[in-house]
């Protein structure tokens, strides 16, 4: 069943249908829902995937059932609202919550809940000057499809930025792709069947829960620590789960901030050769690294480890492009996999990123983005102190603080108050398939400078206490 | 089984990696191949997995079993050889063949099997002083992530421009992609499960095989006449085969340049009620078209067919964007699945593309396009005349002339022949599910105007007449 709660299934879109009917309010509080029948008849699907559907959306309380009568909307449910946050990750929409809630934020929104820097951290001469010489570039730059394998320059200048750490990849074992998101979901598809178990830390990047529940992979979690996975609970779960590949950001942790230690990368990789596990090295922060941490890809060589990147976090989110670096034989199909569900790639997109790269300018953007959010990172430690908000580490590195939040109180209910105010924040349980990580907080460091924040912060933390306390 | 054989199967996995090792050549001919116990060991599968990617290689031809001695690597097998192509789509490799060789080709190759027009007949000008603009933008639109459901000004313009095909969306009902492949991957997995049954034309465009594969789909074709699919056997493939999905180009249809009639495509459109199919309309040429042909997304409301569209022909395939019009409440669950696979879309391409058409020159721009298509299309079925290669119909537009080849020879050796002097061609079975049209070549009259093209083609065709010559 469970693999059947995921965007590609029939069940899924019944549910998206009616959540969005709630959403959209053509579908009011106390509303009687269409009858099985009709609906089944309107969404062309089964009578039974309707009823499995309705009866989800039960379990989840947005509907209620009355014996006998029919399915009515329930009374407190607003569109995405915090509330089905938490506990349900048997929930489509709760991994997708802050990403939503920060891609659709307005301009006038404060977003310290978000995976990004603010426009201004990033490049924007180099970005402005390579636009101005691309528009000299020759016509095939400007209008042709990208090779398969995507511009060779840029794979050449992503193998030699590799190298730098350690990791050896010829230019023909790295493919583009259109986003470091993108190199995940290529990877999924290779690598993984419905059903295959997917191991990953708890709490990670919620986009990992989103990613593999499209996959429908079962998702185990491991805790991490200020040094890696629990190493002998990382042990127990290929023993008892087998699961088949494990998805990390070793240098700068998604959203601990915490650096895998040598000694946990060496264990872990015995580890995973015993058990025959992939793992995919997610490595988009690594250009907010003061010292380099040691690579899972680097140890490894690129033989179980798959090495991904973008350039959306100290470059451009406006100009996508990622890369997979793999051992050569699999690139061959991923090529194909790319033609197909891609064709060509965004040749613009890396011809931009990679003159960005050769511009003598890059590098001292990088070292300004890295003493700039070292700065800011003491500065917002300061002065959430106050509010009795506490870094569980102080990160080496890297825009995210992962906090405690005082006196046991309920992340949700203070991202619901700080939203009532246009301010997005993220709360710890959207990174914890455990859903352990109720009374933590990420923040965005680059994100959290403006007083505004604090202000609303504290007001929320104010209304939160005065709401149920979390389960401690 | 079947739904095994595609991109994302482990057994698919290792069939690439040897494939790549023979075309590597570090399998060489009459080689053996590694034990079933250490490739497994190696790859990390099951021993069954390469014992059944092993079998089905032996069944491609790709390798022989030597019974109590192991497995080989068979002696004419060539990278990528089109000796392949034809009748075995059960070949990974197969539906790729035209893209790969067409993706994968030199500056100096000659590409009249590719699916694109030259650089030089794209708005090489208005893209430059685009990018010009561009450089000027604000840093928001340079450096952060599109909004989920994409550039609004885009989807307003893109909903106009339905609008005058007689397709009513409203721009929220429009959610870019970043090219209409992808919004066709994006559907797939939103509507349809491995093992589902989806109908497609014979011929139809080869990416929709790899894709449908890569999506683990059961395929159904019905042929195409010069008015639309055959209807008595399109009704004949509802009932018997029940599918739930259906891909077509109604406009200008890939590889023939048919049109669907009104009467074919209200027919169509009742059985499809009848039977509760879905139908994608992938409408990436509709800029072509000289007089609008009908669209199913015109006559339906959008109710039960999706339109999808990109700019990739006719604007540039460099800076991809693509997007769909569905059903307002599918797309809440279509914003999830590409936030869970790609998170933002590109906005620089969107911000170009919107830019581009803007522009006071693109509608010139197309207008010369459809008058020069035109020219190029009397123009070459002239000059394929002499060499008794003659349209299966004259297309009222576009760019692609769907060919008898004469004295049924064998594409597939006329287009081997052609390759072996840098000329790509695009032999019909790749076309073609039911592998009915071995004697059909498609010609893309734009990259069809060299003479070297007609002096390659008239020494394959005589090449080719020597080699045994097609079954009829």
């Amino acid at each position: 069943m469970d693999e059947q709660i995921q965007a590609g299934s029939r069940v899924g879109m019944v549910m998206a249908t009616i959540r969005q009917r709630i959403a959209g309010r053509s579908l009011t509080p106390g509303a009687k829902l269409p009858s099985i029948r009709s609906l089944s008849g309107s969404l062309k699907v089964s009578a039974s995937t309707v009823v499995d559907a309705y009866e989800r959306l039960v379990a989840e309380g947005a509907i209620l059932s009355r014996p006998g009568s029919g399915f009515y909307v329930a009374s407190q449910t607003a569109p995405l609202s915090l509330a089905d946050i938490g506990p349900k990750l048997d929930r489509a929409v709760d991994p997708f919550w802050v990403s939503r809630q920060s891609l659709e934020a307005q301009e006038s929104d404060l977003k310290p809940g978000c995976g990004w820097l603010p426009p201004a951290w990033l490049p924007e001469d180099a970005i402005r000057r390579t636009l101005r010489s691309l528009s000299r570039a020759d016509a095939a730059s400007l209008s042709d499809y990208g090779s398969p394998l995507g511009l060779k320059p840029l794979r050449q200048l992503i193998a030699r930025r590799a190298a730098e750490r350690g990791i050896e990849a010829s230019p023909d074992q790295v493919m583009l792709t259109e986003s470091g998101t993108q190199a995940i979901d290529f990877l999924c598809r290779f690598l993984i069947e419905p059903g295959d178990t997917v191991l990953v830390d708890d709490p990670c990047y919620f986009n990992f829960h989103a990613l593999l529940r499209a996959h429908r992979a079962k998702v185990v979690s491991v805790p991490y620590t200020p040094s890696g996975p629990d190493i002998e609970l990382f042990a127990a779960a290929l023993t008892e789960h087998r699961p088949h590949l494990y998805i990390t950001n070793s240098a700068i942790h998604n959203p601990t901030g915490a650096m895998l230690s040598p000694v946990t990368a060496h264990r872990l990789l015995k580890l995973a050769e015993q058990h025959g596990l992939t793992i995919i090295e997610d490595d988009i922060f690594a250009d907010f690294e003061l010292t380099p941490a040691p690579r899972l890809a680097a140890f490894d060589g690129l033989d179980r480890v798959i090495h991904i990147g973008s350039f959306s976090k100290t470059l451009s989110a406006a100009a996508r492009c990622g890369f997979i670096a793999a051992r050569p034989e699999w690139i061959e199909g991923l090529i194909d996999l790319k033609i197909a569900t891609s064709f060509g790639g965004a040749r613009l997109n890396a011809e931009l990123v990679l003159s960005v790269l050769s511009d003598g300018s890059y590098r001292k953007h990088a070292e300004g983005l890295r003493s700039r959010l070292a700065k800011a990172m003491f500065e917002v430690t300061a002065r959430l102190k106050p509010l009795g908000i506490r870094p569980w580490l102080e990160p080496q590195a890297g825009m995210f603080l992962w906090c405690h939040l005082p006196d046991g109180l309920d992340a949700a209910a203070v991202a619901r108050a700080a939203l009532a105010q246009n301010v997005v924040l993220a709360p710890g349980n959207a990174f914890s398939l455990s859903q352990s990580a109720t009374g933590f907080m990420r923040f965005n460091v680059s994100q959290t400078l403006d007083n505004r924040v604090f202000d609303v912060l504290r007001d929320a933390l104010k209304q939160a206490s005065t709401t149920r306390p979390a389960t401690p």
